[in-house]
């Protein structure tokens, strides 16, 4: 028999934040892709867009009127999957019919007046802005009563279900502790109590030991691709000390946060040099009152893209029904993303 | 307050199989779409393609040559996930870093030579060889010791990942029980120790009782939107009488299979006048020599259409990082479907 190798053979990895397994087969990056390919919207999109209903001064598609902002603009979801109205609930709950009404917040958080930006693409004195109004909000929110989990979030790019290339991101907040969120607590949890640390210290001094699913660190933060990581390029930025939310980030925290997003997601555009696509969505401890020490910051980062601007990773057939998978190893993703510069390539000069 | 209203307020649902919730927000149809839309290629397709490596005697992207086969044909992947080959494993697990060989076999199911069809256009008897096949793909592959789980599988339509429009599927058989179907396991298991039942044999009783969320039923099988379905127009196929596998199939339920299958997928097809993308996958109990009595076939279907032909759900941001969400409510999809001719369009008299 030959002897295993992480590079060339199948093999499964734990992750211990869901308590669920992955397949990884760096063997399968070879095979020939003849499936969809995305369109590529490399458009470069004017500062201010009449049809835009993000836009500063625009209308938007309920009628309202946004105000001539500057910066930041945070407005509640016309359209929210979540209502705050409270509502009386008396149904009877029988057999396998367990249902209950959820109540909740749904947040639009622009990022720029200027239509044209991402992320990336702006100073690490406006994403600290940016920083600034997730803690803001985060502290508004959490101190109304029926608000027990607050749910930051960014969808980059069409292919990730953006409806509008407006710089922004969004916050639902809500009376339940949503599904992923209760799992990984519940695994924090047991670990906490175990071992009076949290996870996610231990797991980050044996990664920084390591050092090679590092992507790149500075004094507060580190971002690494997951042992455990599913989609290609999936990485984690976690707080070097134990923050169990937003709420507590020292001005430098949060500045220091801003950078190692923009060193991030610079690095994501700098891939296949386009404007790299993903979800990205900070897990914090819920705000329902309790205590939470087993709770430890990070923020995910899942982009759908695998070979390049037009050939993503489906997590489909096995994927939705077995486990997920993945082709290259989380340790070649991160080397790549590693020696890519931090430099935007839009702004090399030719 | 108002009264609760499941068609009007948002709310959460219980999944028993993968002890999770989902949060449904029927108010939520109505925002409008300025997103992504898929291109519908419902090109018609010749009957041989010569660029296709699925075709009756083409060559294949690995240089193999396909035979000349009429009807079903099987092969082994040529670019698989997974190894037959044994490995060696000698590594120490330490900390964070837990990982483990995995071994078996990936194969390729075309259902037909006929490049241009798909599994509703063919007729119930070709339907039927079908599932003969699964069946017979199923006893060779659990007879072997190192296979413990087999996963028969479609992923239909370019948008589902699928590389080539040839009909087929899949069959990914290995040496570990998934993620996914370890955990329905788990509860189909706690349930049946507790209720001497499984959990499927009387949540379909519940089912056809309240009759709202059926689609279709025959002699042994009902097809039907589940309560806590997550994709807009998910649905799910159980066996009437418990069968813990396909192995035991009689040729009359395989009959009555394939009716079920055709009558479901003409439905899908027929909602957008367009050939319905999905993966679909049969969830059986394992291979690993133990008894199973908890286990009760079914087979589920994730589509991911939502208001079109070009308008998908997308699963992404809050979905990824805290819990799936729905707009329409199962019984609305439910209505719909059941309400949807089993005449396929392409064969209306005009
Ligand atoms: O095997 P295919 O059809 O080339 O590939 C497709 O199905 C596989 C199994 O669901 C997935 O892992 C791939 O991401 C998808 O593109
Ligand atoms: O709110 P948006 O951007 O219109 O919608 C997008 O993000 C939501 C939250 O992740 C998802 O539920 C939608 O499916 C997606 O299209």
């Amino acid at each position: 028999n030959t002897s295993f190798d992480r590079n060339k053979h199948p093999h499964r990895r734990y992750n211990p934040l869901l308590d669920e397994w992955i397949l990884v087969s760096p063997q399968r990056a070879n095979r020939p892709w003849q499936g969809q390919k995305e369109i590529t919207t490399e458009e470069d999109r004017p500062v201010y867009d009449p049809e835009c209903y993000l836009c500063s001064g625009n209308m938007r598609a309920n009628g309202a009127q946004n105000p001539e902002y500057k910066g930041i603009y945070v407005f509640n979801n016309d359209f929210g999957a979540l209502l705050n109205e409270e509502v009386d609930f008396s149904e009877e709950q029988s057999g396998f019919f367990a249902l209950l009404p959820e109540r909740g917040i749904n947040r639009v958080v622009c990022f720029s007046e200027n239509h044209s930006l991402t992320l990336p693409e702006m100073p690490v004195e406006h994403i600290k802005n940016v920083v600034d109004v997730w803690q803001e909000q985060f502290n508004e929110l959490a101190a109304l009563d029926h608000i027990n989990y607050i749910q930051i979030f960014e969808n980059k790019g069409s292919i990730m279900g953006c409806s509008n290339p407006h710089p922004h991101g969004q916050i639902w907040a809500q009376s339940s502790i949503p599904a992923m969120v209760q799992k990984t607590q519940d695994h924090l949890k047991s670990y906490f109590e175990k071992n009076k640390r949290t996870l996610l210290e231990d797991y980050l001094e044996q990664e920084i030991a390591a050092g090679e699913r590092i992507v790149t660190e500075n004094e507060h933060f580190a971002a690494l691709v997951p042992f455990w990581a599913s989609w290609p390029y999936e990485t984690m930025i976690i707080s070097k000390q134990k923050r169990e939310n937003i709420a507590t980030f020292s001005e430098e925290e949060k500045e220091s946060f801003a950078v190692i997003i923009k060193d991030l997601t610079t690095r994501y555009d700098n891939l296949f040099e386009t404007s790299f696509p993903y979800s990205a969505g900070i897990h914090q401890s819920p705000t329902d009152g309790k205590e939470h020490p087993e709770w430890h910051f990070h923020m995910h980062f899942y982009p759908p893209l695998l070979r390049s601007a037009e050939v993503k990773k489906f997590m489909v057939g096995y994927e939705m029904l077995a486990e997920p998978q993945r082709d290259i190893t989380p340790e070649q993703s991160a080397a790549i993303l590693r020696s890519l510069p931090t430099i935007h390539y839009k702004k090399k000069i030719i």
